[in-house]
Order: structure tokens, then sequence, then C-alpha cells
């Protein structure tokens, strides 16, 4: 079943202590799509500019990703420059070139407005409230992340959007100031009130934790060698989570927990490499084998 | 089977943002044997001074907690003085008083000599290496923790006293810093080449991640509405740990899995209130309902 994604598709400059890399495909929308094309079909909504050519849509073609929801606007593509260092938990933005994605007011196709779930990608809460309204019926669940930045300057916005949302994806520090509370167990008391029933605290290396109505689940995060360039890793978790869920037509905690670890195996693979490459180069036994690997790794077997 | 550990006891000033206590029952080794305690029959060596009264004693008294080898000297019990912020993850110590700990050296008694299992706690490593010179034979498994303190001045000592453990507990920058790794998947092939064939790594409110020669096991803190005092956290899972695998009497994945749970379990309970009071007032059936609450927790259901 079809799963509509609204967020943006940029270039990247992205240096790590492992190396650098210019005007890179980035953007939450490519990491999303890539991510969740390998579970469910994806419609992406987003905007580029005329620097955005067959180099770039070749990466999404042969995938079952539509990207007749892109728009071209004259002007340069949105972005974003940043650099990690040793602690590869946060990236420093150098620089943000918003580019056309700064006038970007998302219009959904016809064929788009009746996609059963959709993923409101961090982008202003008061234009991800208009996709929501743009939809000829109410998605069988909509899933919202955002960011600190709205969550401080724009937080009645948000505080509106919310209250149509049923998934919201964040990280540790964006749960707790949405909510004032640092326990994760009150701060998932507060976002019921918001609006979404289920909460995914994105954590990096130390996994994730789901807050549902029927319990918590946490889950690791996948054990790698090295991580390479963690740019695009939430994205990717968004997009494995989402597009198993979507595949899954089921929300029940069983499915939910799946579906982290689905998202928690794509982020494993997209900080291997810089960019979208190993998204792009990763086969299905690769996946496969992967999923089997981290499932077996959580499982407690009976004594 | 019985679990010997040697480390300190001692009195405690804690304070946190949910209050303040003086001079309560602390250490490595209290915390240790009263969590243990659940699994296994543990016998103590640590030194006390005169102020270690009969208040005191009765903590461990009524539970297969073995104190002859506790010894009183004259002069004043090993006191820590420390607070922490908000941000609980870690204390920030006030003051430091050895007191009769300054001159520990750990002697045990006959009886002591043939345990099977042995825990070292984070004492000098020239001490730890004493303790196990003292075995009359080789224990089934030795188990150690240490600090950054010691990995940086105590280095060449910690290294001939790693060659003889099993299991090391640490936390993520203790591990780091021994190894000069920071992807834990390196460290715990370097930990190998030190010794030790099970790594054991404490995250905190992130849980706990678990590397054997057979895999990787990986799983999250049991989720708390409130964390009131993490001081003895570390002890506590260690004692939880290192007591469900004694009484296992195995040391193969499952069991390995089966001691984080507990450990985990025992340190969720440690952390609700100050000191040791928590571990005082758990009874059988809380202890049970929550390791079946967390084993659900981390389950991932066949769909």
């Amino acid at each position: 079943m079809s799963l509509l994604v609204v967020g943006s598709v940029a270039f990247d400059d992205v240096e790590t202590p492992f190396g650098r890399r210019e005007r890179v495909l980035g953007g939450s929308a490519s990491y999303f799509s890539l991510s969740a094309s390998r579970f469910t079909s994806v419609k992406v909504v987003a905007v580029v500019g005329e620097d955005f050519g067959p180099e770039q849509r070749n990466v999404f073609s042969g995938r079952p990703i539509d990207l007749s929801g892109l728009v071209t606007k004259s002007g340069k593509s949105f972005h974003w420059k940043g650099a990690y260092g040793w602690d590869l938990n946060e990236a420093k933005t150098l620089d943000t070139q918003l580019n056309v994605f700064a006038d970007f007011k998302p219009e959904l196709p016809e064929a788009h407005r009746d996609c059963p779930y959709l993923f409101l990608g961090n982008i202003d809460p008061t234009l991800q409230l208009e996709v929501v309204k743009q939809m000829k019926q109410r998605p069988r669940w909509i899933a919202l992340d955002t960011m600190n930045y709205w969550i401080r300057g724009a937080s009645e916005a948000l505080a509106r959007t919310l209250k149509e949302v049923d998934i919201l994806l964040v990280n540790d520090a964006e749960v707790r100031e949405l909510t004032r509370e640092h326990s994760l167990v009150k701060a998932y008391r507060r976002v019921r009130e918001l609006g979404p029933k289920v909460l995914v605290v994105k954590r990096g290396e130390y996994g994730v934790a789901l807050f549902t109505e029927q319990g918590i689940f946490g889950a690791p995060a996948y054990p790698l060698e090295e991580v390479f360039d963690p740019t695009g890793a939430g994205d990717t978790f968004a997009g494995g989570f989402l597009g198993q869920l979507a595949r899954l037509e089921r929300m029940d905690p069983a499915a939910l927990k799946h579906a982290t670890l689905a998202g928690s195996v794509m982020a494993s693979f997209t900080v291997e490499r810089f960019s979208t490459e190993r998204l792009e180069t990763l086969t299905d036994e690769e996946l496969k084998a992967r999923m089997a690997s981290f499932s077996d790794m959580i499982r407690v077997e009976a004594l």
C-alpha cells in the first residue's frame, strides 16, 4: 500500500573524520524513500532546483518510488553543509542554503491525495498541516518528524498539527523539549495528550525506544565495525519503520516492533557509507541477512 | 553456588534534584551483594571502620550474604560525597574520604578461597590480582569492574590482572579509553586480546551491550517513571548479572542474556530510591513481576 512522503530533497556537503563529499544527494525525502521502498511503494512530494539532474534522478529509478510529485523550480536545490567530529552523534551545521526550498508549498498531485499512509518529514508544521488538509480522506495513519527549531519557534502550529498525527518520530532531546519531561515514560503520556498514539524515540548509537498504549519496546542499534557518516540515519530509520508498517497493514505492537527492527537495520546500512551510497548498492540478500542477524541478536532464548 | 565479591562498603552523602541523604549505606560490595543475593549466596570481602554498626549490618542480615570477610579496622569507613544534576547520567564527586579503605589489603578467609565464582569490584588492579592469587584453584569465572582512574594510572597492573579475567563489566567511556577504540565492536576485539571473553558495556539509561564470542546482545534499560538516585546502579547491575549467572551455572549466550535481564531489572529498582533503600524492601513478587514485564518488553513476537 502506497506511502506518501513530504520532505526535502537536497545536496549535501559532508565532512567526517573518515573523509568528505561535496554535492552528494541528501534530504529527508531522499533517505526516507530509498529506505521505505525496500518494503512498499513510495510517492515523494518535494521541490528541487534546476541543478537536480538525471544523475540524481537515476538514484530513485528502478525502485517503487514515484517522483511525479517532485517539482522543479527555477533556481538551486536546497544545499546543506555539515561536519562531524569523532563523536559522530551530532552534526555541526556549517551552512544552510534553502534556495528553492525557502518557498516550498507542498501541492499534492491529484493521484497522491488518497494515499493510505502519510509521512510528514521535518518541515514547517504549518506546511505539514496543509498537506494533511489536501488529503481526500484521512490516511490510515499519519507519521511526523520535527526538530527543536519548530518545537521552540512554531510551538502552536506544531500543537495543531500533532492533533492529526498518529506516530511521532523524534530524538531524546526533541521529545524532552516538546513535553518538558525528562522521563520518557512521562514524556509519552504528554505526547498522548498532544495527539500521537505511538512515540518513537530515536537514540542514535543507543537504538530506539518505542512507546504505545499497549506497552514499551526497546531495541539497540545494530552494532557496526565503523560508523562512516551518520547523515540521514534518522530519515532512513523512519523509512524502514514506516515502509515495513505500511507493508504489514497493521499497527499492533508486534507490527510496530518488526517495523522498529526494519528501521534500525536500514539505518545501519546508511551510516556505513557517505550519502545514500550504501542504500543504492544494498541487495535484497544483504538486507535479509542483516534482518535475521539483528532478530537473533535481540532474542532471549528460553533456558 | 557461592559468589565472592571484593569491593568497598562505605557511607555516602548523596544529593539529587529530588532530595539528599547523609551517611547512608554505599559502596560497590554493598549494592553488589544485596543484588546478587536475590539469585545466589554471596561472600563479601571488604573493610569498614568502627563507625560501621549494627544498623548497617542489619541491612545484610536475613539474606544469603556472608559477612565473615568484612573486616573492621580502627578508624572511619570509606566516605563518598556526590551530587547529581538534572542529567542523572553522571555523578559529581564532591569529596572522597578513603579512611580505612586507603590501606585495604584484601585477605581472603580460608573458607572463601574455593568460591567457584569471583567478582573483583572496582579497586586497585594490583589488589584485584592479589585476590586472584589467594584462591585455592581458579574460579569457574572471574569478573572485574574498573574505572578510568585505574585505566589511566595503573594500566600495566590492569593489563596483568585482565589476563586472569573472564568477564569485564565497564561503561562506554571506560572501554573506549581502555582499548582506544570508539567502535564497541572493535573495542570488544581488543578486550578479547587483553583476556576477557565476555564484555558487558553498561550504558545507564540506554541499557546494556553484551559482547561474546558467539555474538552480540543488546537490551534497553527498564523504563522508569522517575530515576531518583542513580548511585549504585552499575554495581547493582553487576550483582544481578553475576548472581543470575552463578545461579544458572552456565555461561553460554542464553544464560548471559538472562543474566543481563536480571542485572537490568535489579538496577531499575536501585535507582527508584536513595542508597540501598529499594533493594532492602524489594519483595520476591515485585522482582518476579518486573522480570516478566521486562521480558515481554523486549520480545518480538512472530507476525
